[in-house]
């Protein structure tokens, strides 16, 4: 049976299958839920994965909303695409956000902020535009890089702190997707930042023990140890160039 | 009576006083229903509005979600923060979107898409770091303007062409708020790029359209004709520097 004439029902993950990106976001929801679900473009493309089958939708060739770009999560008819309306969508399916109205509104908008330092964490190494190669926009990097993690990360990762410092959680006591969202972003920037980090975390007790947390999770820690979690390298959102791992004075 | 303790149950948006910004997608929400809000911030101090009425919610002396950064709007006990989410919250009660699910999945997916090209927008002026002067790095900018006009504006404004072109609109028939977002971010970009605008919309006739029609309805026509739009200026997302205005060989 092939991927597009199976049970329409199944949750199908569209993303691209050598980095964890803004994927990964959903991909640990799931894992932590232990809701299976189907990472359409890691699949063979003779049993309709691959990246073909991500770019037939983007394309417009199926039914149903057009993504502008991955991720994007099938679930019957519905195409849902944007990392935080796919999490916003899910989580009350998966057990990941508590059922109450000002809740919701508030993983949201922790959700939406993290999904903004994603994109600075991004732009930090891609300043002048994506379409570049990293080398050929080394220098502005290099200026930007002191600023990114010295002003924007700690303000970020900061208010993150001081949520739990105020509140006790992010977003209810048991674990979210908000949380999940705080792991991947701490466990991102360790790997492009891993100096800069470990000074940018002294003032953050609260997160790092929060990261460790979510890292110790029965089935968040056996996802971790398995194929399924594709290491990140250098070509993901987090790319780990050491001559921006520094918090050096920003000019 | 001053402002803190007026009935609770009214809209109240806190956002910077003296540009549009990201607060005026929801300004024109408003505009657009005929519902009544208070833009706090620009109110007297003396009547309990001003900035400072603002940064005591940011700075967590005020009751509920703290937010990470203006636009907000508190609504009751609930504080929401993140343009999409308080666009979400409030398209329903203002009726600015369709009932149904998919409908909804839909608007919030693509003024996600809208708010990254707003992000881009800024970034086009500020590619280093928002805390430096323009000045500072106009170099940097000259360098991501050609490629943020030629390839990412294209990208995004075409997308919306193709939505419209495909389903015939948006999302819906009915205005939406995602159409009072497609106009704000044209209008926008007009303002900052005009040249490179005229060539960019050649391609887009349907958000042309789009965009005029928002403009020209009787609520919004009235706004924008009113003292309560602000202009838009040179401390905003959208700025016009007449050097970044080309469509330009990117480098």
């Amino acid at each position: 049976m092939s991927l597009t004439t199976a049970v329409s029902t199944r949750y199908e993950l569209y993303y691209w299958p050598e980095i964890q990106g803004r994927g990964e976001f959903v991909r640990l929801a799931f894992e932590e839920a232990g809701v299976p679900y189907v990472d359409v473009a890691r699949q063979p493309e003779e049993a309709g994965g691959g990246v073909a089958a991500m770019m037939g939708f983007l394309q417009g060739k199926q039914p149903g909303m057009v993504p502008f770009a991955p991720p994007f999560l099938k679930f019957g008819a519905l195409v849902i695409a944007q990392t935080s309306n796919i999490l916003q969508f899910l989580a009350p399916r998966l057990g990941l956000v508590p059922a109450d109205e000002a809740s919701r509104l508030r993983a949201h908008q922790i959700m939406l902020t993290i999904a903004d330092l994603v994109l600075e964490s991004h732009d930090v190494h891609h300043p002048i535009a994506s379409s570049l190669y990293y080398q050929d926009q080394t220098e502005e990097a290099r200026r930007r890089a002191p600023h990114f993690l010295g002003q924007r990360t700690s303000k970020f990762l900061g208010y993150l702190e001081r949520l739990l410092e105020r509140d006790g959680h992010l977003v209810g006591e048991a674990t979210s997707y908000v949380d999940l969202a705080a792991f991947q972003v701490v466990a991102g920037l360790r790997y492009a930042f891993p100096k800069a980090m470990v000074e940018i975390e002294r003032a953050l007790p609260r997160l790092t023990a929060l990261h460790d947390r979510v890292a110790g999770g029965t089935r968040v820690a056996a996802y971790l140890a398995s194929e399924r979690r594709i290491p990140f390298n250098q070509r993901g959102i987090f790319r780990h160039y050491p001559e921006l791992d520094a918090l050096g004075a920003a000019s």
